[in-house]
């Protein structure tokens, strides 16, 4: 089984080590020390060796910062983490403080009135990130790289993992990565730029046709490239990840390093670079620098073409997507047939885990996965564990998001669902939540929007009852790659046009504190729209529905929904019939046939 | 009557007068002159004696800029006026250039490949508009602000205007003048700014409780003033403008002198002075540099205090609407009656006049009426004259886009109105549009969001349908001011996050060239709405809607409208019988009862 479900919260560890760690400071003559939830590759999830910020503090959140100083240790963390992280840390000792409410430059202002030198791992910053700390900074404080402090004191620290990497099958894929790394040198020549320095995983994957695993749920392989403008790339991670079949499959045009031949062949480079302000860590910035070697700012030139996905991947992905919705659906008949009163959601993620491993080609689950009931589901990046382990009892709804990684696909799905009757309020709510999301699929949009742009559409039912949720209506989606990719979202923080190809969910929620929780999610893919008649003629957008399980009808409000709506959900359950059922084990169909019938 | 139909465009005028341009230029060694349709109070209407590039080029649309250089004028001009301006200028002398798609500074350098010094006006320019244009130009290229050169060789240019100013009520604003200086004051104070320069003449009004007349359709006055931190203000325009009154309401801490005290009122500024980038003259920031006066750039302090209306401009406003919505009724009653083929449209705009003229009250329209029957219909901004004047036929629609300026508020409304039977794609577009507009007006939204965040949900219905509309959702309007006022719009380019008391304008419309124009639009404001039981308990904002007058249900596909739509539409018309009802005369009043019948 992937999932886990221990706690790996140790407060009292906290303490000690910060004392160690301010040992270290006063040694390198630092009055402040920064350590971030980061890797060099600024991926969502970071290998055990890169889980400083958890090693020294016990807050084990996906984002967050400790700025430790003589006197105080202020854990910067967003809303998501908020009681996560008071309950983590040793609150003697380490200070939670609201982010972005609180920056990390205004903070160390008030704390440093006497200024000095702030430590931090140039290997786990980007400029854009260092930018926006040093912006807030007075002239007495400055932030000062140098070799990482915790490392230093982390005695027992894990190895680099050394996770395997292998190709990613071309006819997959679409595109050899012969042909990728041409048509990115093309745009490399026309721009003057010589190279492009990359150190994204998800890039690193998409440029050559190969995954990884180096971090559980993300296949993606860590590892830094250079990719000259005439198509050949140096690729530096340890070789023993690679088999002979991965090194011919590479070819002799991307060669092979360890990553410390990276920073020699930097040195060696002839200028000008590109580098991402994004993601690229301020140590490149810095030994290209040293070097003489001319850098120019621009996106890291896999971003947009891996976004845009082709056709060989959306048809691999929408296969995936069949196998897992078949799982969804067995998963299902087994939870209906369950009283009230008998489950509990470690449970329901063992079973619902153990119906996708059944199609005997799991390769890992997408992300942990989310089984909030009642309450719990009030909490959108719920995780649980032995401790916080509930029973699902009569009038408590369950908010299941999970996801499977195959070899070609990547799910993701939301399904709310009811554990005996469901109340009225939930209902109504469910059913405004499903407006939402039905709205987002039935868009037709014009070129050149941005997720920004559209996301109110997703909101306009709950906002008419004064509802609303505090997050985004969609993230991007890769391909037998990271559940999380950018750059697109449909969101309100987001500028990137969308454009066909592109993987997003579309997740509309809706969250009563210490109540319940209502999440439905589908993934769709964007698409040139066939023209209507009696349209402008111009090409519009929409979505192509990838996900296909049924819908709970018990707690939906009919009469809430337009005709439109109510048409788009038949048709939708029909196609998961059509799609679906042929799948399934016999009473896995009884069950479908019923769970799609017309509202 | 004010609004007159006579064509003004005279292409014939334009050759002779480049001639004497470059001769002005050669003689001031310009190997390039710009002329913007601008004047210093960078207004979206200006003085006959500002209307330079009508004058030069014969284009009289509201937007634009000739670049006039040895041996091309390029006339750029945007998508409203494509049509327009061709039809308006001698193409033989002048070339027609697609703006945004084409740039000045990028055509200045394809056509001035060796370089020079290109004159302007620092006063018709703003140092945001002049760093748009010079960053795109080479070094060669150098912009050289000097005197205006087409007031030295336009023979009878006409006086500035000295349209009278007056005071506006106290008890209209809703706050006197004296309350908003010292607010402003005590902003400047906090911000250690020491001084505002105000350029823009909505502001002037509001910040002084002055109405003018130097623009028709716009009650502002033109002028510019200088407010101190200690609440004083230096008011410089003609003094003719102010009887004694107006000069009693201005009292003693507002000076009044004559525009040309302004420099050295600047001259004699201690900094440092706020300047608003997108508004104020570079001339003015030449001469406080020159003065060795520090300038900081921030936004024009009167903008947000002054499109966040006060209850009483509100209140004021409400009462101008229903006055003006009986006087369209009054009208459409006149306009029902009427057989199809009787009517053109200059006929339509007379009576229109006439029927907010018999209101007693009418201070002037408050744009020129847009009265587009069948495919004149299609353009969105159109503008009857003597020559285009078209009859009314059977079948056709009419966009009737219209307003009134009343001592006690501006108004905007656009009624589409068939003529004869209509017909079935008409009625269906007619009531997407609707849709859309039924959307914004029943909206409830959380703080903190901008015209971008919901611009779309007046276009889904349309989208859904691959039809759209090539403007914005809604613009700002002021209160017996500018019928276009700043900041808030609802649109896709605007980032202002709306706020109780902002008025805006709600019109989705939907254009087919060379066939048919539909526009329905009601001015709404923005407020805190009251909670919904069962909501989040954090306040939402909502519209509450002004403007009261029937929307024809002739062109509504009743079968297209959802539940909650048709309640909206009954409901509003039941409040147009209950408001404006006892307003009309009996004619009227029975025209009504029927035009307001439940769907």
């Amino acid at each position: 089984m992937f999932q886990s479900f221990t706690e790996t919260a140790r407060p009292e560890q906290g303490p000690p080590r910060l004392a160690l760690l301010r040992r270290a400071m006063a040694e390198a003559g630092l009055v402040g020390y920064l350590v971030p939830r980061a890797d060099a590759h600024q991926g969502e999830y970071v290998a055990a060796c890169d889980d400083r910020l958890a090693w020294l503090t016990g807050f084990t959140g996906s984002a967050g910062i400790c700025a430790v100083l003589g006197d105080v240790a202020g854990v910067f963390v967003d809303g998501r983490y908020r009681v996560q992280a008071r309950a983590q840390v040793d609150t003697g000792h380490f200070t939670p403080v609201d982010f972005p409410e609180t920056k990390p430059g205004a903070w160390l202002m008030q704390h440093l009135p006497g200024g000095g030198a702030v430590g931090f791992d140039p290997w786990l910053f980007t400029p854009e990130q260092l930018e926006d700390l040093t912006a807030a900074l007075p002239e007495g404080i400055r932030l000062q790289p140098g070799p990482n402090l915790i490392d230093a004191i982390w005695p027992d620290r894990p190895a680099p993992p050394k996770g395997a990497i292998r190709a990613w099958p071309d006819d997959l894929a679409g595109m050899t990565h012969a042909e990728k790394r041409a048509r990115l040198a093309e745009d490399l020549r026309a721009s003057g730029t010589r190279a492009a320095v990359i150190t994204l995983s998800d890039s690193l994957a998409w440029l050559l046709n190969i995954r990884g695993s180096d971090i559980p749920r993300n296949p993606v392989p860590q590892g830094f490239a250079i990719l000259h403008d005439d198509g050949r790339v140096a690729l530096f991670t340890d070789p023993a990840k690679l088999d002979e079949a991965t090194r011919a499959h590479l070819g002799n045009e991307v060669s092979l390093a360890t990553p410390d031949a990276f920073g020699p062949a930097l040195d060696a480079l002839k200028g000008p670079v590109r580098l991402d302000r994004k993601s690229v860590p301020v140590w490149v910035v810095e030994r290209l620098d040293a070097g003489g070697v001319a850098h120019r700012w621009g996106e890291d030139p896999c971003v947009l073409p891996k976004a845009q996905k082709t056709e060989a991947e959306i048809k691999a992905t929408r296969a995936a997507h069949l196998r897992d919705g078949a799982a969804v659906c067995e998963f299902l008949t087994w939870f209906d047939a369950q009283a009230p009163g008998t489950l509990t959601e470690i449970d329901v993620v063992t079973r619902l885990e153990a119906c996708r491993a059944e199609t005997g080609q799991l390769r890992d689950i997408s992300f942990d996965t989310i089984a909030g009931s009642g309450p719990n589901g009030a909490l959108p990046h719920y995780r649980v564990s032995e401790a916080s382990n509930r029973r699902l009892i009569e009038g408590d709804l369950l908010v299941l998001d999970s996801g499977g990684q195959y070899l070609d696909g990547t799910t993701d799905i939301t399904r709310t669902l009811p554990v005996g009757a469901p109340g009225r309020e939930e209902c109504a709510a469910f059913t405004r939540v499903l407006q939402g999301m039905i709205a987002i699929s039935r868009l037709r949009f014009p070129r050149g929007l941005a997720g920004r742009d559209l996301d109110a559409l997703a909101r306009y039912p709950l906002w008419l009852a004064d509802q609303d949720y505090g997050h985004g209506t969609g993230h991007g989606v890769g391909v037998y790659a990271c559940v999380h990719e950018g750059p697109q979202r449909l969101s309100r923080v987001s500028d990137v046009p969308l454009a066909p190809g592109m993987i997003l969910s579309n997740e509309p929620g809706y969250y009563r504190e210490g109540a319940f929780g209502i999440r439905i999610e589908n993934l769709i893919v964007v698409r040139e729209a066939a023209p209507l008649k009696g349209g402008d003629g111009a090409t519009h957008l929409d979505f192509e529905t990838l996900t296909f399980a049924p819908i709970d009808r018990r707690l939906i409000a009919r009469d809430m929904l337009s005709e439109a709506e109510r048409l788009w959900l038949d048709t939708y359950h029909d196609a998961c019939r059509d799609k679906i059922g042929p799948l399934l084990s016999k009473p896995a169909r009884i069950w479908l046939d019923h769970a799609t019938q017309p509202l």
